[in-house]
């Protein structure tokens, strides 16, 4: 893989705040960046040399970009295959690659490729229909959750079925919707995330977060995560399986619910740079998005060393109103320049930081 | 002075490394950036919302700049104080304002201003004309450095002169082309810079930084300066004292040279991040790129605390072509997007930091 050089195009799928951030780590490394997405004046494109607002269906245009890229990238797990196949048949690399894609886009294929490489997950069963549902939730012990096999995020397009019957009619709605993968419930003590970078040469992992989700919205991450050293070698095993079973290029998230008994479950991977991770950028020598950038550049991976204890908050919906208000000078804020605030919408993050070591720091907790 | 929300629009007068990398910190806190500078495709306009390409002597395109921004700050000293005064004079506040600007494009004005309220300075002497030069070099002592008082930076536009005669022929050349000012050579045994950061409602101080010059260019800065808590508190003194005598908003970078007694005398004052604080953003909790849009778009500051000792170097002209080979974990890149690479130019800086307290990293120095 030959490094790119300073000046070189790296092409963005996407113009969400990952893209922006991903942008943002670039430019700091000399490059320029060309955003490709179908929406106009997002947040990526925004602090970005050059941008195309095109369908991801579109193969002339993404011809196009392809050509104008050194590597093109993406930074959600959502962009359908074919538009990386298509940039790949262009003569452009993409890192990582349409395999991490196709795995993590249908949640019964990705579970059964964790299983297949030896990582634990909750039971689960296909839904294909209504019909199916009855005997899915027998087999998994008449309770769990229901989930679209595809395009979820955020909570979005899940339904938690109880052994009372509660959520069955929704549940039967979705099936009818879409093919679906029934979950068990994960009798969990803790999720927690770890955020992986993998070069050809290479493979790091920052310290595990502890990752509190409301409704199915990460909502906070804690890092150091209150868990053992044992149960941290085993997350970071699980890391390193998926990473290389994938031969991985690039920075990507796996969440997992760490058990009363220490057991370790694989819940989902993410193909990128993932929010549960967003405090690295303020709390270590090299953060993920400039980690994503230089893997897929082809350069040697940074430091992922940590100096910070971190407490991050996400600012979902309204709350962005109140931000600029913030004046804790060991709050870290990052904006995502969105235009319209919705209800529930990522719209910032905050990250407190307590140095290590620092002793009046210490008694301020 | 109301804060700027989310989604406003800072103008900077200037494209370059410092542009670019204000442009970055003020996209991670939701701005929209607008550039305005005389060149096209410059490293700031390609990371920024908007960008406008005109002299700075154009008024209808300043006024329409002013139009379009929330606030307006300036990356560089250079920039003609009449175009701050037409953007002022169109409505848009310029921070920091142009008494700053005005005091450091002249630096006869900046040590005379720089006297008058307490800080020391070398010896020097204003010579109008080739024929002041002698009289000029007998009141300082017999040797000094002639300097155009306007528009030199990184050691263009002077020239040394020492008690033998050498540099006598340049030195009048060039006192017949620009106003000079004649300045004794200071006995320094440390150059030590300050990057100071202020709004109405506060003061900071990055921890000094300890220089080293190859003709006239900034190659090395190392943080912990070796210098005595005494100087230390000398050097914040006088940040302390310009920065209100000014009434400044926003960072700028004082130069002192401390004599081998530890007195400190002002070399000189940048009114903008300075290259001497550029590992800030690297070792610090909020670095001085950040600071600055902090402070000119009316927010709190940020932490100045080091986690890190730095050494950083710049690379200089065509070093840039060996910058992606460098792999050292703990080495930061920060590469400026400039399309040549000319001797002597600023093309990039590297930061190696040594977490504090890391006693693995205490060893190996």
């Amino acid at each position: 893989m030959t490094p790119l050089a300073p000046g070189e195009t790296i092409g963005i799928l996407g113009g969400g705040q990952l893209g922006r951030l991903l942008s943002l780590a670039a430019a700091r490394l000399g490059f320029d960046v060309h955003i490709y997405c179908p929406a106009a004046d997002t947040p990526a494109a925004r602090v970005s040399a050059a941008s195309t607002v095109a369908a991801y269906e579109d193969e002339a245009a993404l011809a196009r970009f392809a050509n104008a890229c050194s590597v093109v990238t993406y930074e959600f797990e959502n962009v359908p295959v074919s538009a990386v196949e298509t940039v790949e048949a262009a003569g452009c690399p993409v890192r990582p690659g349409a395999k991490a894609l196709d795995v993590s886009q249908d949640r019964l294929n990705e579970k059964t490729f964790l299983r297949s490489i030896g990582i634990g997950t909750v039971d689960f069963v296909a839904v294909e229909g209504p019909e199916a549902l009855a005997p899915a939730l027998e087999a998994i012990g008449g309770a769990g959750i229901l989930k679209t096999r595809r395009e979820g995020y955020d909570g979005k397009g899940q339904v938690r079925l109880f052994p009372d019957g509660r959520g069955l009619a929704d549940a039967e709605a979705l099936a009818a919707k879409s093919p679906c993968i029934l979950e068990a419930f994960a009798p969990f003590e803790r999720e927690v995330s770890v955020i992986i970078a993998r070069t050809p040469a290479a493979l790091l992992a920052y310290d595990p977060a502890e990752n509190t989700h409301e409704q199915g919205i990460l909502v906070r991450s804690q890092v150091p995560a209150g868990i053992s050293t044992a149960v941290t070698k085993a997350v970071f095993a699980a890391g390193r399986r998926l990473a290389d079973a994938l031969d991985y290029v690039g920075v990507f998230g796996l969440e997992v619910f760490v058990l009363p008994g220490g057991e370790v479950l694989a819940n989902e991977m993410a193909p990128r740079v993932h929010n549960s991770g967003h405090w690295t950028a303020d709390a270590c020598v090299t953060g993920q998005f400039e980690q994503h950038i230089r893997a897929v550049a082809g350069w040697a991976l940074g430091s992922a060393q940590r100096h910070y204890d971190v407490d991050m908050r996400n600012a979902l919906g309204a709350a962005i109103a109140d931000m600029p208000h913030i004046d804790d000078p060991f709050v870290r804020q990052t904006l995502y320049g969105k235009r319209e605030s919705r209800k529930g919408r990522k719209m910032a993050h905050f990250t407190r930081l307590t140095p290590l070591g620092s002793a009046a720091q210490t008694l301020e907790r």
